[in-house]
């Protein structure tokens, strides 16, 4: 099989990450890379890390070109611009995987409250999948637009929704204090994100509204078949790359055999690793990867169950979950292209 | 004033900070700093930072000779030969802070269950005061032996202690996720402490089980009048210094002045730093200084307070308050050779 | 075509990287890792990055049926017991790749001076090719041992072979200021390589008399046609991965066309990526991937010439040269299993 | 005594480490801090490391307030509006301490052909002196106007200058490959200052054109007593702080005594500590203090002396000998207010 792909805004980080897996994809051809900023300049002239190994350059974004050579269309944009781009598209039949937060939520209210802008093509939301390939893989094939979850929700979402499911834990004292990697941020001149300002720091910031928290809060409440609020307590760690997410919750029965919700949850999913009870992932077991690590134990004094999961927040919580929805997309094996292995070191 | 001041077990990095620390401080004159391991070896050679700044060398722990010349012996030993050591030396009449666990609980038997060890002077244990600064200041201006505090529990304890004792929050349903540098572990030859298995790394660790977790709850339970137990789930950041711990808790009323509380508290307090509510502080804040910044905001949705506390484990999370309990108990301004600004950088 | 490899002394980081790769190369089946210290453990229990990737678990040495069941045997010893392993295997009839220093010198007394021991079997260093895969292709593709090269030696070499060879720049000032990450201590219980000790530090070490200097020296010699001395001065850097080294020497003519020299010497070698005059490498162009990228820029006020030439310490620098040299031997091509480009971020 | 103190352009990392320095120094009291683009906001809302500890806001530069109520007034400005500022309020009659490169140069064509700019007030220029303090101390005893050497200068010329002074080195063959931490590009919003492109990456720059050179060479020079040119070859460290110099140079004499030579300069300085022959310093051994480090070995085999200097840049290298030299033109003691300890960790 042959995949022709196209990147709209590939200039960031999840731009990168989205070069550096499809042009070793055996199965995908990139087509186009797009960048209004850095149009025209070659691709490794901005990353030499693709030097000899990358000869395209940053075009401008030619949506009638892209749509006839593109059997797939990544986007990589800002919310707002993205659902604009993802309009025209799909207007024209290609297929789109829109890494921004545009449809990521079936209660455009929520869009609305929480990205505080009115969203510019509701009648294509209704079209669109949640992209959490674990959990939506089914729709996801027959998808012709998904919507990437967030780096934060994937980490939240892939604990907390085999739980809940199962009615393992109560809905209404559930805590995600989770801890992410500066790429996070993007690529951006921006003072807050300088090696001076962050080295040998740590910091928590957008208590009780960030963004991801409605998003998380609409994947749960469907495993809950009932409205759920959590909190969502992220923080900045001085590392580029990884999420660690260590997640409370309240068991309603202590003896609840938890490694075994999550298997057979998790039974055709390779890059969901649920350890043994009382072993704890790390992020260097996932950097680097498009795995998903879970561990899990029980505070038993306290009657809480407390789960820790970590993943790349550029690879499974961005690029590489966008690429597994595309082979899922496309029938081929799920984790084709995708079996790089976690860094470590 | 003169105080003579000497250090058991001066080799670690809390001796560092401690000989750092007395050699600047305009009353103290430090005789003695004991290693068996380094001995007769100069300090500056094991910490060239301290060229031509300290001339001593690190000799055995002769305690008729510290005892006699020292006004105050510090104990930076691990625990077990701590309480030994002090028993010595207690006994022959100079004053002790102790910076191991041996001196740290009212409850014995909690000791005992906690470091899995029977205690070496329990007749000892009660004349200790537990070295928390600002909360047994009176109590430590008359102690002859002070149990300096560990690093998390103070994060934690000065955090939450004014809010029990205020009845502004529950008592049953509280959450600390600290997380801590590395020298929180010591000078240690470790694979574990490695920089190959650290740098961009991030982990828990000790989940439900971390020693720390018992002293806090003792500590609290008085502040509270009544039994209770904390869930404190530790992790280890890619940083060398400092504590941030993220506290979540439930509120019993919305509307509590939370800050009016913290203030009246610690209004007698340099060293204890509130922030305007929904302000967080962040490690570089505290870094390098003997501060305690605390910053709180309120999840409104679910009724809880989020409070922020951190520290730097080397100076308020050991060396600092030793010093800080030393000038208290000397009768000397509490923030004396204390006064150094944090890092931020 | 399916080749059998085995590990000899595997839980190092080489063990660790070449594992990585070899379980991901597609002509590759790894048949046994071995380790003294960890034998009976599985390798994901010590590296959980490869939970769920790798089912082998270390085992002791036996010679005997790994040379039996193996094509190639991988040593990752210490020097002296590598020869040891290299004399038993190479009478069973297996090909070796060693990535000690055991068979990197062909002058024996060179070997003896720089390492104070007596070389366990001087009769198979004879046979036995240094691997710098780009200089000694030809010879590798016939050899049954192959030495590979140390980190700062590839990175030395390759950068200022071609020049001395092509009469480019003066062989007797010629100085190389070399930088590593810790990694290149390999895996190690030592207060040295601890992160409370490397964090924000960085050090020069063991300048005038590092090891790989006579290594760098003999081959230099060789490209030169006659005897010369560099002056190598390698420091630590705080990262994990990655040499950059910074050599400055004497231009005999300032006009002299330097990047054709490169790019005609290397035009078979793919992972050599020579830049454009004036453009400099960084580390994290070649992180993670086999690539050495070397920039070079003329000082013309001084009549020298600054190369700088950077690779992966881990990869090109070990295991992954050691991967290449395979290929090699077993007539695939040389970049089969190694085209995972570098990190970047 | 108490000095009066102001500091123009106070909001970047030079800034900040003035205000600690000075609001710790026990002769200081600090005016005014100015800043255009933070004018307005409490120093401590821009560095909370400085909540509770000091309650000026940015003002704007009101030159004759200012020049009227210091005794001194620190420019830390960009260059050429730093001598702007330095014009005015040298002609009010208040002494300067200018940290930009504005005053640095005695020879005016240098000046003008390094920083492609025509010198705003040649007049003063002749008025200053070189604030390298250890070499320059008497002149800056009555001098009004100080020029605050660069960082990386004062790691060189320190190295340097007693060697050629004492004629112990050749002056032609001088490579000085300097490594510098992050906070030496200042408090920038640049993407080439994001811990996303710096974590784990290590660059040399500015390769044969960086300013410094010609800063170094007018300084050398006169220990030379005849212009020399050197190669300085500066390179990204992913640190924050702290510069460490490895120069290599030739020896006339193997045997010189080289210590010697430095002791015997150096004797009446304090903060210049020059280790005993093969003994190397490290970033951490100054990081934080005002010391400079000096270690050197001789390469025998090759006639070369190397020598590693090491400071931290924001305070030898800039605001501690700001301070330093402040101390001088008053007549206390030198090291006055600057005797904390270096970090080590």
């Amino acid at each position: 099989m042959n995949i022709n792909a196209s990147i709209i805004g590939a200039n960031g980080y999840t731009g990168l990450e989205l070069i550096n897996i499809l042009i070793c994809h055996p199965d995908v051809t990139l087509k186009y890379v797009t960048s209004r900023s850095d149009q025209g300049k070659k691709v490794s002239d901005i990353y030499p890390s693709l030097f000899s190994r990358c000869d395209l350059s940053f075009s401008q974004a030619d949506y009638d070109k892209i749509a006839q050579e593109s059997d797939i269309v990544f986007l990589a944009l800002p919310h707002g611009a993205s659902a604009a781009a993802a309009k025209e598209l799909y207007n024209k039949g290609t297929r789109i995987i829109d890494l921004s937060a545009d449809f990521r939520y079936q209660n455009l209210n929520t869009y609305e409250d929480t990205y505080k802008t009115s969203h510019p093509c509701p009648e294509l939301n209704s079209a669109a999948v949640y992209g959490l390939s674990e959990i939506y893989r089914e729709q996801i094939k027959k998808a012709r637009i998904v919507a990437n979850p967030g780096c934060y929700t994937t980490a939240a979402i892939v604990a907390l929704y085999p739980l809940l499911e199962a009615r393992a834990i109560r809905a209404d004292n559930i805590i995600i204090d989770a801890k992410s990697g500066i790429t996070g941020a993007g690529r951006k001149s921006d003072i807050n994100c300088s090696m001076s300002e962050n080295l040998e720091n740590f910091k928590a910031y957008s208590l009780t509204n960030h963004r991801h928290t409605s998003e998380i809060e609409e994947q749960l409440s469907k495993a809950n078949k009932a409205p759920l609020k959590v909190n969502f307590s992220p923080h900045l760690l001085p590392v580029k790359r990884g999420i660690l997410a260590t997640i409370y919750c309240d068991l309603f029965d202590q003896d609840k055999d938890i490694k075994a919700i999550y298997d057979n949850f998790y039974q055709e999913s390779k890059f969901i690793s649920v350890l043994e009870e009382n072993r704890l992932p790390e992020l260097k077991n996932v950097t680097g990867s498009n795995y998903v690590q879970i561990g899990f134990i029980k505070d038993k004094r306290l009657n809480k169950l407390i789960v820790v999961s970590c993943l790349d927040n550029l690879v499974k919580g961005a690029s590489g979950q966008a690429v597994q929805n595309m082979n899922i997309m496309f029938g081929i094996e799920e984790s084709r292209g995708l079996d790089f292995i976690a860094r470590y070191l």
